[in-house]
């Protein structure tokens, strides 16, 4: 099939490479502001051809959009604007309510799958995809009884291609678990990063000191603000509830610590230690 | 030579393993409180054999002391009495003001080597032992004007041996640096963890849905009480610093969400970028 793909970026790229390699893609438009990122595509050979917005969609059977929540929120309804009931469209973003909510009353909605892959990096720009990158990650589709079948059909089809698990689930809950499960992650490891460059001033002892504890906490830190200031902005009163529950756990250690109440602080640990049995 | 290496897990294991494979260890003593990691250390031929500590520091001509904080600075002065000015004692723990002042004073102080490798699991016991565990990381030794020459160039080729890069720094700055660059590091981590279990009451979407981000945010979070309770307790001031500071940081998140100040918002994600310039 021939695909458009918006935002030829992380996963944008990420999902061409794999798209081409299982030979679902024929071919593949690549459609992005940055003319820089077209020529890389292109260099990379995640794309065949650059296009513009209009002409990639007309001759495609589907349309992935893989840039900033934000973005993407504003240009689905013109997408599907331009679409048949032949063509399907998806996206890829971090948060789902705002996205599914802005086309709920499109005359072409059932056009629409609202998908979320669960995986990304720090890194940005079609250098930094990778075809395997999905493999083994859960695929979340939002709202699946709003979207036609063989819309569904098809998004289904990439997520097995990916080598994704697919999870149903309604866009609130999914922006709710995504707000635990990932975006708090990112604004833990913004603070901790904040924390050491305001105290520790001498930046030569991080770069030696640091174990691979820290870079493994702080390796979030380095994602982009183009793509999670959007993201928090979608979901703050998820991201608010989970920050305020995780101050209050933050104030449980220190709180613990200048008690010198080595008990408690055995048991937080303890407790915490309970996610091993969740994640291996 | 003869070395004799006390607890025998994660960092003891993993210093025995690379030592012998480099020719540093012609004979190791295990020697261990737990019985069962004594016998799975000499399954793992990670050990030659066990022995008890006066027996194991007798025969050796370097001992190494890889167990919990608290024990390590209970246990030193006691290892030092036993040790003559042929010997060599270091031990591996990620505090070092406590344990260099627990042996101020020993009239054997000279015989010690205060040591701590950068790097570390989440994971402890002999079968948790990696030879190729410290290659490239930071090896700290701190106070080595207390130490005589041949002492010291003894731990120095053990350094090497290790691949490491020596550090020297005096035991408060190292108490400082470790507070920032790894020590805060375990308690968001579980802080994180606790947030997550509390809230999320679902394991089962925890666990379908959890990222590679999360993962990696929250892996230290299954690191043991039995090791971190000791080094929290022990940094406990420089700890409290880096969580107020922590905490500080968080607030400033959590008021420009809540104020819907997403120019701030960028600011302090751009601010958190620059960690990239750090750590690569």
């Amino acid at each position: 099939m021939k695909i458009s793909i918006i935002g030829v970026g992380l996963i944008g790229g990420s999902m061409a490479l794999k798209l081409r390699e299982k030979n679902i893609a024929s071919f593949i438009y690549g459609i992005d502001n940055s003319q820089q990122h077209i020529n890389e595509a292109l260099d990379l050979k995640i794309i065949d051809a650059g296009a513009d917005l209009e002409q990639g969609i007309k001759d495609s059977d589907l349309i992935i959009l893989a840039i900033p929540v934000d973005a993407a929120r504003k240009l689905l309804p013109n997408v599907l604007d331009l679409v048949s009931d032949q063509q399907t469209v998806m996206d890829a973003g971090s948060t789902k309510a705002g996205i599914v909510g802005a086309v709920k009353n499109h005359p072409k909605r059932s056009r629409f799958v609202a998908f979320h892959p669960m995986w990304g990096t720090e890194n940005n720009g079609p250098k930094s995809a990778i075809a395997e990158s999905f493999a083994g990650k859960a695929g979340v589709i939002c709202n699946k009884e709003e979207s036609a079948e063989d819309a569904l059909n098809i998004v289904e089809n990439i997520v097995n291609a990916l080598e994704m698990h697919p999870i149903y689930m309604n866009a609130e809950d999914h922006d709710i678990h995504t707000a635990y499960i990932s975006h708090i992650s990112h604004i833990t490891s913004y603070a901790l990063a904040n924390t050491v460059l305001e105290k520790e001033r001498e930046e030569e002892t991080i770069f030696q000191l640091a174990s691979s504890g820290f870079s493994s906490t702080v390796r979030l830190a380095k994602s982009h603000p183009e793509m999670w200031v959007p993201i928090f902005k979608q979901n703050k009163e998820n991201v608010l509830d989970v920050l305020n529950e995780h101050i209050t756990q933050l104030r449980k250690f220190k709180s613990a610590l200048e008690k010198e109440n080595f008990e408690y602080l055995e048991e937080l640990i303890t407790n915490a230690n309970r996610i091993r049995g969740i994640l291996r």
